[in-house]
């Protein structure tokens, strides 16, 4: 979405989790491959982007935009990523190449110290509080379209990223059809020619 | 602290909770008067500031960052600011004007639930959730020294304001000393010459 923002071509390079050698030293993905230039992590990735394209629009809108985004990509991964990863991680599993699952399985069962279904288990019960956790953004969006005003900005792809990684590999439906944030997803999936609904995925 | 920002003189007028008629046709605090303007609602307010004078300090660093701030102000209402109230309940009642005390008991109690004193009677339980939940300010101020970027922003007034009010108030300990979240606490209470620890207030 970033990418698309700053109105720059770009070729995806499909990954498997176990191949750690393609996107070395990284230890993650995404990686940004940008002539000899190679960045990981997502916040460098965009601030990145900002700094070598400033004369494409802005993801953060003036060097105050940019410091203020930094809390929604700490807000998405501690509230939002995290709290999808546990209603969705069978479904994970159950998309992964045969090699990368014992791997997968393995550490995420160390990092959620349980197996992969147990932590799953109980995910109708613990949907509601996912959905309660997303109402400051919900309040947000009775005044204005999007997280950064009438139009999006980096902390809106950086939240909807977290939907969009859930929507391509998972049926489980996170949102009320009726709630503001899946009206804003909606939105956000026509968005650049309809870029992100044209990904692999589940209709939400 | 948007007032002081901006580089405003400003003259402040105690208020009870009971004296409805005072801000009519407002119905609460705080209202800003400057002139023949009456302004209630702090987001309406300090829109009103940074449109009223924009050659002082910006509270938003611009329109992206004003969009951007709107989160700020949500998050702080529904994740600090309701939490903190039901840590510090019985402390706001017990210094309150006895005229405001019937007043406070009825209107909290029934939003509650329950009485003041079962309202906060677990708040020892409820610390860590509380300080839990302030993980992504946390995660933030380990990049920059406040959420609007080296220098203060409304954001920031947003969110120290739920501390702000909780240390006039209580001398319940929200915050572990040596949390990143108290350390940028006391650098705000230190701000326009001590302007917030002038305040009448407990030490935190």
């Amino acid at each position: 979405m970033a990418l698309a923002h700053k109105g720059l071509d770009v070729e995806t390079i499909p990954w498997r989790f176990t191949e750690k050698d393609r996107i070395a030293p990284a230890t993650t993905v995404p990686v940004l491959v940008d002539g000899d230039k190679r960045i990981a992590d997502s916040w460098a990735i965009v601030n990145y982007l900002e700094d070598r394209y400033p004369d494409r629009p802005s993801l953060f809108g003036g060097a105050a935009g940019r410091a203020l985004t930094r809390f929604y990509v700490d807000w998405a991964n501690v509230m939002v990523a995290s709290s999808i990863a546990r209603l969705v991680l069978v479904d994970i599993f159950d998309h992964l190449a045969p090699r990368d699952r014992d791997y997968f399985r393995r550490t995420r069962e160390q990092r959620f110290g349980m197996t992969l279904e147990a932590a799953m288990a109980d995910r109708d019960r613990r949907l509601p509080a996912f959905r309660d956790s997303l109402n400051p953004m919900r309040l947000v969006l009775k005044h204005q379209k999007f997280l950064g005003g009438d139009e999006p900005l980096q902390a809106d792809y950086t939240v909807f990223g977290c939907f969009q990684w859930a929507r391509c590999i998972s049926a489980f439906r996170l949102l009320e059809e009726s709630d503001p944030v899946a009206a804003w997803r909606e939105t956000l999936l026509d968005r650049f020619e309809g870029l992100a609904r044209k990904a692999p995925g589940y209709p939400v």
